[in-house]
């Protein structure tokens, strides 16, 4: 595995394999990898000839309050845990190699922005899709990987590659979850004993949402409620309950098309987030 | 030469050229193309395996109050100028190909946008990098052409390459001029008589602030007053006078570095602009 830290030796290493007409599946990250990640650069790994993988805690996507400063980092275990999954070359820029000075020209997320973990995250997706254009521009990945977790940040960057027309394939890999249904998260040990029992709640009520819409359910409120329900038993405090197309991650009145439906938990010590994203069947037709 | 309006067979084609590893010059026009878009096709020409041209009125940099409607356009005679001027690839888009419906996500130049022409056109840079941003992706160019006769869009562009690390090398082609020194333009056309012989004089009188430079002078109210002086022998009216550091277009107490002269002088039927750009001597030295 190449590790590099300045643009122009990446940009080297990406030439070579241009010139072979490699494929190449491209993970960014912020480091402190767990096993979404590792999903993720196996997933690359399976579909491309090489694997980028980048390591940037970046400063755009964190708000004024937010924790940049303190953002958890381990290099030694990420270098280890990466080579392990088969990346072929780490990209792992300091702050000075990805934003050199003051920007001339900022981009601003107008849609699918201001809802679910967005809402309070005012700016946030700005410094995403910043930072993704720089990293789509050095490493010209053929597929890039995101997990569904984040289904909101998918949805942002698909909307990047649809309006700028970047010349590569988003691959969503669906949510890594548990035995007992709880999405795979670096938060989950933050949980107590009891917490870790309730939590699976999460899923469970979503799953009770997409069975009920399946069965012929099209009012978002009544799904609402269904979740609702299911979410009240634990001792969590429950932060949003949200029904949107998806993509566009635009309200319904009525369900149709592709939707999802997410949730976002917070227990003592740890907010939990969760979603299902499915289609619709036909109007009318009923599975049961 | 392929005419192509429709970015599926666009793309095609660039991927042949791409598997061939073809170098590939791009000259982004809005059409109605006069000699100094065929000066930039023949250096395109000259310097790559293929040459893109695009012709799109962009809708975008157009403002509310500005001649989107009526621009020229007369793509017979354009497709014939650029085939003989050796254009592979001719991409002829229409609106809805490039805006699929409403933008997700928005792009804004901060810097080098408010001054000089800038200055009467909000949002027009923003459109410009926009469509730039998109043609860039699609064309995949290694070379792109300006002609410095628009040295601010060659300074917002240049940002917008370095900003987002686009890898692609602008050439900056200097302005073509006629043997008195006019710079040519569409527009020379609506000139009197009497205004064709006294337009020489916007860059005459530039040449004369360049001069006064190289003897030494560095206060730009001095080059401001000599440039003044030789405009106000014309019988048109001085739009601007700017004096500013390039590319970054910011105001300069005292000469230094690389700077652009700018002007506009407004005659009865035409708003003429021109500019020298070049590098200010070494402080203390004095070529006289």
């Amino acid at each position: 595995m190449n590790v590099v830290t300045h643009i122009h030796e990446l940009k080297e290493l990406i030439q070579q394999h241009q010139r072979k007409q490699h494929s190449i599946g491209f993970v960014p990250t912020m480091g402190f990898l767990h096993e979404g990640h590792l999903t993720l650069a196996k997933e690359a790994r399976d579909h491309n000839d090489i694997v980028v993988m980048s390591i940037f805690v970046n400063p755009l996507q964190f708000g004024p309050n937010e924790d940049f400063e303190s953002y958890p980092r381990d290099m030694n275990r990420d270098q280890r845990l990466a080579e392990e999954a088969g990346v072929d070359i780490l990209f792992t820029p300091d702050v000075k190699e990805m934003y050199q000075g003051e920007p001339s020209i900022t981009m601003t997320v107008q849609k699918r922005a201001d809802v679910l973990c967005g809402k309070k995250r005012p700016g946030h997706f700005d410094g995403v899709v910043t930072v993704l254009t720089k990293l789509f521009h050095l490493i010209e990945p053929t597929k890039v990987y995101f997990g569904l977790k984040d289904a909101q940040q998918v949805a942002v960057i698909e909307a990047l590659i649809q309006d700028f027309f970047f010349d590569l394939h988003l691959v969503a890999v669906p949510t890594v979850r548990e035995a007992d249904g709880l999405a795979k998260s670096s938060r989950n040990v933050y949980l107590s004993e009891r917490e870790r029992q309730e939590a699976p709640a999460l899923y469970k009520a979503l799953k009770q949402g997409e069975v009920a819409v399946e069965k012929g359910e099209r009012d978002p409120k009544r799904i609402y409620q269904l979740i609702e329900k299911e979410l009240l038993q634990t001792s969590g405090e429950i932060d949003y309950i949200d029904i949107y197309s998806y993509p566009e991650l635009e309200p319904l009145q009525h369900l149709t098309g592709k939707v999802i439906l997410a949730v976002a938990v917070k227990f003592s010590k740890a907010r939990l987030i969760d979603n299902v994203i499915f289609h619709v069947p036909e109007s009318g037709e009923k599975l049961v």
